[in-house]
């Protein structure tokens, strides 16, 4: 008798799919396919001679260490480095215990969701909120409870009215959200860092964007604003916020370099359940990652970064406002890679992912995003990776693509 | 109200502790310490400047995609060049679909944890066997039922009686087994490859040191028994084995690339776990591997490290042989990184480990190893991370303490 494969999978794998975006990656990339779909970088703006230098350096002087196995908490200077900028950033105090490394930041998703999840427990999310957590989440079975996000982010009075779910922790995108590209306003951070004092509810913070803002003040994170309740920079960080960033928006993703910031308790498990997922990340790219950011390229490069990008997204919303129907709207983000739509009622995002495929653009339908079924249509649009004349053609192509559904459908309403 | 970070953590987490490998190895760095403890490869023999080369090869000829985001499946040249050499190999017939690559061996164990095993579903493992292994079981909740090694390997007619307890997949590390050195026999690879048929219950075989055999005829893995129950190259694989391995031990650790070859039915379920543990393994890393291993390169090393290591292991067993008392034994190693060694019943390891320690020689107490309590004193030690000058001075000293534990037991027997 042959095996049963389905037989021999666990209850989790009932609420484990394919990731959406990466199924639609796939279909968009033929190369005459104008792709808003993806979260890419611009690859053409990877410093890649510096790379090179790094990885020469760190083979030259370092190779009997960075081709060893090593320690699973991450490469030291690393984590002083990360721990030094974030002090400088938000003047709080962080040290060395309170930074791990992981294998990107999906990975620090996963290993929270190892570390605190049962099967059934709610987690508190934003709506719509990152698709890449959902996955790390579900396969740990989680349920969820969300809260709806404005202009200003997530709706924080709404916040306590939702605790009564008693969720494990809040999951929280402050900068330049992932859909929404929307940023939580500051008085609605510091609501919720007493809400999570209030309740003994933790949050996890998750900031891949932060340092690519195009328009406005930095705003300090979450993290901040709980040391700061806790006095600042008096003692190391020991508070309700577990923060999560990574390299790979402001050099590369391909090393797959982020980093987690929280507790010296939180950490010490989280480090036991990262030992099982992977023993510890490459320590070489730990190490060539430490040679390409440190003595202040990071920030160089961050500034060329944000003007690539800040014209980007000028061109795209430039186009959106020349192009669109006047029933389409759409968010305006501070920074960050992405932009939301929201679409009439008669849209059907799938059937407008369709015809907009026909005439070669792609774009990620908003339903992956939320957590209930049947959300209003909307999509997620990035403008990162693409020169500005792709993007005004297209946007100018799913405003065709739209301008037809919507015909369709006055069609459809009068001859019914 | 502070957080109770204790109340936020999962079930599972009450399975997880700490590597006591990681954690001895911690106590022994200090470098006057002649360490048997790790599982290191010789940090002399790295092939940096092939690295080195590999490294300006990706990023003079492909930095865009090197430095991006990547299928979660793996680099397909890569997984080519895998899938050709076990067909050459063992004349088998797999294909890219039947490969994927993971971030280090360790990943692999865990997501196929995640892909199959309930809270308390059984798995079948080898008396004693791989702690990295029971590591990531356990942080799925797993139970196990296990079943003794003899110097053949797993007792394989012992096996269908341990089937009663219904283990999700037998785990099997058929050479040059970690801890216990020992290379199953080829009858018994038949006779399990027959038992996972007969009775429907899959192998996961666990392969990193398959390369690195010192003496003897390599035996066929138990993928290629499998393949050969099929039809040998007639079709994809599509059978009743799952298979790991690494570059971690052939060319170097620190860059952390695995893969797993199983039939593609599986690997697609196995993808969409590691989606949402780490999104995809580095693509640098995974481009440096391919262009440091290609061209036959890969083999040549692997020639020097059979040199190398075989000499270690040899200085080993005379030093062995010289300094033990003779009610100790030890298992005689064809490859692989490490011998396991039986003490007698009044020793107890940790003792041992505790009086070698303050003679500065260190090694992993056999405990740690099994998943019973109350195990016979045995202990693992490496002999691929230390010169042979090294390992005949740590026998020496280890040997010492073994008398001064063997006296002190004989004085408590005699004086009650």
């Amino acid at each position: 008798m042959s095996i049963v494969w389905e037989s021999r999978y666990a209850l989790r794998m009932r609420g484990v799919t394919s990731s959406t975006i990466r199924e639609i990656l796939k279909l968009t990339q033929r190369p005459e396919v104008i792709s808003f779909a993806g979260g890419l970088p611009a690859a053409e703006y990877f410093p890649t001679e510096r790379f090179q230098d790094a990885c020469q350096r760190v083979l030259s002087n370092s190779a009997h260490q960075a081709l060893q196995y090593s320690p699973t908490e991450g490469y030291p200077p690393l984590r002083e480095f990360i721990a030094e900028r974030l002090n400088r950033s938000y003047n709080i105090q962080v040290d060395i215990d309170n930074v791990m490394i992981t294998s990107g930041s999906q990975q620090a998703l996963s290993l929270l969701a190892g570390l605190m999840i049962n099967p059934g427990d709610h987690i508190l999310v934003e709506h719509p909120t990152y698709l890449g957590a959902l996955q790390a989440f579900s396969t740990f079975q989680a349920s969820y409870v969300s809260v709806p996000c404005d202009d200003n982010g997530i709706c924080a009075e709404q916040v306590p009215a939702a605790l009564r779910h008693a969720p494990k922790f809040m999951y929280i995108l402050p900068n330049f959200q992932n859909p929404g590209g929307t940023t939580l306003h500051a008085d609605r951070r510091q609501e919720l860092v007493n809400i999570a004092e209030a309740h003994g509810v933790p949050i996890v913070e998750d900031d891949p964007y932060g340092m690519l803002r195009y328009d406005g003040e930095d705003i300090p994170s979450l993290l901040a604003f709980d040391a700061e309740r806790l006095g600042g920079r008096a003692h190391q960080y020991d508070g309700n916020v577990i923060y999560l960033s990574t390299f790979s928006k402001s050099l590369a993703p391909g090393l797959r370099i982020a980093w987690v910031v929280g507790p010296p308790q939180v950490l010490a498990r989280l480090v036991q359940v990262k030992q099982g997922a992977d023993l510890h990340t490459s320590t070489f790219n730990q190490m060539v990652i430490y040679e390409v950011a440190k003595d202040g390229f990071i920030d160089e490069h961050v500034a060329t970064l944000r003007e690539v990008y800040r014209k980007r997204r000028d061109a795209m919303l430039g186009a959106l406002d020349r192009f669109m129907p006047h029933e389409v709207r759409w968010t305006q983000p501070q920074g960050g890679l992405f932009l939301w739509m929201h679409f009439p009622a008669q849209i059907n995002a799938r059937e407008l992912f369709e015809a907009s495929v026909r005439r070669n653009v792609a774009f990620v339908p908003g339903d992956a995003f939320f957590t209930e079924p049947d959300p209003p249509p909307t999509a997620r649009i990035n403008f990162s990776c693409m020169d500005e004349a792709g993007i005004v053609e297209g946007i100018k192509r799913m405003a065709e693509a739209i301008e037809e559904l919507l015909v369709a459908a006055q069609t459809q309403t009068v001859v019914p």
